[in-house]
């Protein structure tokens, strides 16, 4: 058992727990003989969703925790007073050892804080970012940060992009990633004070495939693999880019349903488009990791069906197997 | 001729100058008695295309300009340098009172700094916003600032929610227009330093109608009328739209074009589709005015067709007749 992967499963986070993080976590083990699942939650719960499935039970161990943080509290409050919460004794399992990652669609907040404070930074890491993959029309790109913390500084911004090129090479798998800067305009002094100075930073960074600033615009074209930002910024990004694909989307269907003859055209394109369409979404590549602590820990979103959490243990399995936190300490610790 | 609404159109600026300039011009002037348009830059040119339309010649006039600024060159200098180009002698037209606006889809840069340094802000305006009109679900939002300057103070964000209020109602019609925060989360304690210490001043003031913070994905919603940030998250806002539907539309069309069933389809729902997209399109409202100067300089797109020139010189009627510079000077101003 020595070469599993352990991957706690916070079982009562997100908006369709216990039942889709349950059915994710069977999925997973029965996709994968190389991992197993703490599922940690209220012990009868969880049994009582698994009843519902076959699965090899060496691979699926359920941990019981009878707290629930909800995703409306004051994070820090939350990791701190509720030792007996699903969160936190998952990360407990990750700081002690026994699991190499933990999986949770509930409070980013929670996950953020109780990553820093309860799992630990890997040592010489400033600021460990949230880093998701988001669709474009070539593939994807890993965006980071995307975290809590805002107003950061050009050297976070260098540790992010060493950080995001090992991730993205190791685990999504493009080689020699490149490297942009989210910037307001592609010259070189363009932009505000932070990217300004973060410029050259990146641009001598040997361990980089620096490609230079990178326009909101052209993010969706798929201008770089790993897109170098501050977390205000990326969620920005990050939420235009959920907000105006639904908002398209949305406005697209109802246009179809204005005619007869649209209706009928609808019905027609509806297999091709909804093919298209999958190649926009990033349910395949699994949750979004916080790069940077002493093991993994995964932020799927808080509306994840089976499929994201399934993906999201699974993408652990490359996590570990990719010596991803010894190549970011060499890289980013060693090399600054 | 007095009431004449007299504007200044760079014949020489954007990718299809002087063809699609010169012909929004004609439109412009033939849709609307009230309005004179001067059209500056080379006068053989200009008067080469002219001949291929009629008009009312008391509404066209043509003023030389011997240079044109190009979009690359630094806009400070080019500014400085180049007295003789179509944009500086049309931001003169304006600064002597000749003219009452300036409609150029030329340098975006150079309309920044020749707006400040020729035209001249209003008195105790700190910071002209750029301040385009964006598409949403139900309607258009004026997002400001989408300028050149980053890194704004939370005073001058406060100007741009009076300005942008005062122009939304006016000029756009929307009566009593909701202000939103641009913001990494609705808590009111969500954000970088500069939204926490906005929060409160927008909150306090009795002159527009604040709602709080608006997370980027409910910005194509319609979540507010008037979106308040500085420039780069404004920039990043403004391009993540236009970048993340034009890789839509572009994947959906490829989608449709996948089988002989979704090209048939195809055929039968683009007529609605192409009536459904157009309400996500903003060319019916012209360019993006620089508020806050001596005048109004309108900025439409580099890609402007003449329907785009057209509307922005009809936009620069309400602007005088509404009195927006009156209104700006007291609400921002005298309200400080």
């Amino acid at each position: 058992m020595a070469d599993m992967v352990n991957v706690a499963v916070d079982a009562m986070g997100g908006d369709n727990a216990p039942t889709e993080t349950v059915k994710g976590a069977v999925e997973a083990v029965n996709a994968d003989k190389r991992v197993k699942v703490f599922l940690v939650g209220r012990e009868n719960v969880i049994n009582e969703e698994l009843r519902k499935y076959t699965f090899n039970a060496e691979q699926l161990e359920t941990v019981h925790a009878e707290e629930v943080i909800e995703t409306g509290e004051p994070p820090v409050m939350a990791i701190r007073k509720k030792k007996e919460s699903s969160i936190v004794k998952a990360m407990y399992l990750v700081k002690n050892g026994e699991c190499d990652a933990l999986v949770s669609a509930g409070s980013t907040g929670a996950l953020l804080v109780g990553g820093q404070v309860i799992v630990g930074r890997i040592k010489g890491v400033e600021r460990p970012p949230l880093a998701p993959v988001i669709p474009n029309m070539n593939g994807v790109s890993l965006l980071l940060d995307c975290g809590a913390n805002v107003d950061a500084r050009p050297s976070q911004l260098l540790q992010f992009a060493k950080m995001g090129s090992v991730y993205m090479e190791s685990v999504i798998g493009v080689k020699s990633p490149k490297v942009g800067l989210v910037n307001i305009g592609v010259e070189e002094e363009k932009g505000n004070a932070l990217t300004k100075e973060t410029y050259p930073l990146l641009q001598n960074c040997p361990e980089i495939r620096f490609i230079g600033n990178v326009e909101a615009r052209d993010i969706p074209m798929g201008a770089a693999d790993v897109l170098v930002c501050e977390a205000f910024v990326g969620n920005v990004v990050l939420k235009m880019l959920e907000g105006v694909s639904g908002a398209l989307i949305q406005k697209i269907k109802g246009g179809m349903m204005l005619s007869l003859r649209s209706k009928i055209g609808a019905l027609l394109v509806k297999p091709a488009l909804k093919q298209t369409l999958k190649g926009f979404s990033t349910e395949e590549y699994g949750g979004a990791p916080l790069l940077g602590l002493n093991g993994l820990v995964v932020k799927t979103h808080g509306s994840s069906k089976s499929v994201e959490i399934r993906n999201s243990i699974l993408q652990c399995i490359a996590f570990k197997e990719q010596k991803i936190n010894q190549k970011i300490r060499e890289q980013v610790v060693l090399g600054d």
